[in-house]
């Protein structure tokens, strides 16, 4: 990730901080792609679904309303002798394999005792397990008389925005509010760079509807239960752990007791992650948190999981979580604002619940790299196959030799390219093979290749990153057809 | 701002956050917009410039090797009696009319205490003017032993970055690393909304060059300081002040003792602020600060400035810094990691100048709101006239009357916008002529009504924001119609 720009530690001329990650120019642009790529998806998924940018700093009644600043805790194990700070439930999980996220301080306290586990630094016993919060207080303003908090989910932005919006956006019901922005987690240990930071990005969907029609077949104005139902839902139930993940039918989820208005998003996130990311199915489940593990807010939760072959564990890349009235009811009661909207058919006085579609922003751009990046024996160098749409650079333009005249036309079309918003590079040195293995190491689609030709005929050639086909085109024609595509309004074998 | 969904105070609901402000649905796109129309001009200006994005939790060594730790403050001035917080320079700007910028705490006193300038709360006397630094402070990891700061300024990030960007861009100056992001400052009274917030962005760009050829006419691979000869800078000169700002050619720039290399990125700024983003050139000026009122690290420095009718006076809206080596050395100096590049020509090893082009990023999302805001007479409604580019909807799509297959249609081309990456609406409900200055009121440049014409020959009416002249045209052709008017390929009268 480091070496080609992706991803590198923050401060790093500085020994680097703990649990801070930067993106690099190459990276950037590969973030920026999947940001537009989740918009594209999911605020589209409804004609009321919007994007909306908050504040990372928020008030602290916001979380004691929210519940964070009492219960967003972790179990801190702390070495007494070396003064290594470590996770309780995280050293359990590695080394005995078992998740503990409902046990108590004393009892993951007896659980590290009785099974050994000890300091990982200097083999000391643990004497004491205790609470840490992890959020970051702030003093804030010049008197430092006001505490306020760097926002530890990017949700509560959607909620506390809810009531404006609504009235903006006339009174709809469902009404989506996302959230694409960084949150802060003062993590105990940080580790696996992207995976687990103390200030990384989520992009988040907070659906707002009217629990009356949960179980509905119209889910809004343009989607319907029965648009999914020849999906199956790769899913690992709560009380079948020890089998199989299975693929089963929305219907069979529906007799399982959840409300279609969930499943129907379920269906969608695993879409988006099948065919939007283009991650196989083998390495992708929906996982069901039983009762002791979910967060007691959410009525339904599935935790969004891909194995990872580096890490060797199934991660959580994201979450479909239906939190009920939980948090509008929460603030409501702590601002004393009024949050209930009107029913139209009953008339009664509601307040909406929420579905939330949940993403580790950075979580997904690490597993787009390692799932994407391979070896190809044949090229010797690494092929980064991204979806096209996904590729940090869309094309690169070579000039075959280093003379005026090809580097003028291969910048002719570099700005070509460029002006019609088609992000690419202009490569000049190197051999063609290296500027190909170049290209294929991050990403690039399209190598467009200045020759002699070019400079009589107009005829550019194009290579493509998974085929390594070559085609004939006219430069007047590349930015189009670069264009189309990427898009996938053309294949390379029918130009 | 707050009405149509482009801007409003933070955390609202709990009766706001002083100097937080959030985007809404439709503040975010048009935020998002003007983010990339100042990408595709700024990062254009050069083959070797990029975006990277940093954290905005730093080390404390960061901010002393800056000065920030030491410098980054702001004169309070603290009633006694009421308790209210007040910046004594503004007190004094505002009353006085005059810049304070480089005055001592005392003489600062002495102004507001021989002038009579006392609390604007409680009027009483104020007895003492304190530093206060304005960074945010945070306790790091779980043993608290680390403290850490919120960046006070984006420009850090490329700093930090600059050595392993360096290598990666093949060692090639200049080169130019833009951040968009976040920044924090403990601001002793946020105020005006956008203008002076306490956390909001800025969009710079820091160009590292070889200060041997800071006079050379080549600037770049594909520029020359020929290239803006033609250009008359709008400037008001430090020993000027008193006489109206003039307009004067490069040439005389250089006489007058500012470097090609400066001059050079002046123009482009003041092309951006008045082309790109078409402020009138009338309230348009570059301002030259004197060597007591620059920060002391820039060699030149002159702010970019428009004149707001709103607030009656001229805003900072970015700047253009000439910062010498002097962030690059206090880095090479405390981080002790060698900042040093290779002279390919003299074989010397010297630290990178940086030139920064600097942007305060909600300011000039505030400034382009307030100039492109008319009143329309013959409408008898506002119309925001912003550049298409950075309009937040580019069209909205009316079926003329409620019935399903007027919908259908109009739900039709409305997908095949989406499809095509063109932002638009569906919009149902009242009359076509409030659907009008609904859309007109955001800046929507196209209305595409679906009428009784077009369920017999697909023909649809496209209405023109700005001269509100409508065409007639087949509904196949909507999307390559609207993104071409929008990119100003055609023209409406062309159609």
């Amino acid at each position: 990730m480091k070496r080609k720009g992706f991803v590198y530690q923050g401060s790093e001329i500085y020994g680097g901080l703990a649990g801070i990650w930067e993106f690099g120019h190459i990276g950037k642009l590969m973030k920026d792609n999947l940001t537009n790529v989740w918009k594209k998806f999911f605020l589209n998924l409804d004609d009321n679904f919007y994007e909306i940018e908050g504040s990372v700093i928020m008030p602290e009644d916001v979380f004691k309303a929210s519940g964070h600043l009492d219960n967003f805790d972790d179990p801190l194990a702390e070495c007494f002798k070396c003064g290594t700070t470590n996770r309780a439930d995280k050293i359990i999980e590695e080394k005995l394999n078992r998740r503990e996220e409902s046990k108590t301080n004393e009892e993951l306290l007896k659980i590290l005792n009785e099974n050994n586990l000890n300091c990982p630094k200097c083999g000391n016993k643990f004497e004491k397990v205790t609470t840490f919060n992890m959020m970051f207080p702030i003093t804030y303003g010049p008197k430092g008389g006001q505490t306020v908090y760097l926002r530890p989910e990017t949700a509560q932005t959607p909620y506390l925005d809810f009531k404006m919006q609504h009235e903006l956006l006339r009174k709809k019901l469902p009404m989506g509010l996302a959230t694409i922005g960084r949150a802060f987690r003062n993590e105990i240990s940080p580790k696996n760079s992207l995976i687990r930071c103390r200030e990384f990005e989520q992009a988040e969907l907070q659906i707002f509807f009217n629990p009356r029609n949960i179980n509905e077949e119209r889910i809004s104005d343009i989607a319907n239960f029965s648009d999914i139902k020849n999906e199956k839902l790769i899913v690992m139930l709560q009380n079948e752990r020890e089998s199989q993940v299975k693929e089963i039918s929305p219907e069979e989820l529906l007799e399982y007791g959840l409300p279609k208005f969930y499943i129907y998003y379920m269906a969608k996130v695993q879409d988006y992650i099948l065919n939007v990311l283009k991650i196989p199915k083998e390495k992708f489940r929906l996982y069901e948190l039983n009762d002791k593990e979910k967060a007691f807010y959410n009525k339904n939760h599935f935790d969004v999981e891909w194995f990872s072959e580096e890490l060797n564990d199934w991660i959580e890349i994201g979450g479909v979580h239906y939190r009920t009235d939980h948090d509008l009811k929460g603030h409501e009661k702590v601002s004393k604002t009024k949050l209930k909207v009107l029913d139209e058919e009953t008339k009664e006085r509601f307040i909406p619940h929420v579905l939330e579609l949940s993403f580790g922003h950075w979580r997904n751009f690490y597993m787009l790299l390692e799932e994407h990046l391979h070896y190809d024996e044949g090229r010797e160098n690494n092929v980064l196959k991204l979806p096209k749409k996904l590729a940090p650079l869309k094309a690169s333009v070579f000039p075959l030799i280093n003379k005026p005249e090809f580097q003028d036309t291969a910048r002719e079309i570099h700005s070509d390219l460029v002006e019609n918003d088609i992000i690419s590079s202009f490569d000049k040195s190197g051999s063609i093979g290296k500027r190909y293995a170049r290209a294929d190491e991050i990403g690039t689609p399209y190598c467009i290749t200045v020759d002699h030709d070019t400079l009589e005929t107009g005829i550019v050639t194009v290579r493509d990153r998974d085929s390594t086909n070559q085609i004939k085109i006219h430069k007047d024609k590349i930015s189009e057809t670069i264009q189309n595509l990427i898009n996938n309004k053309v294949t390379l074998s029918k130009l």
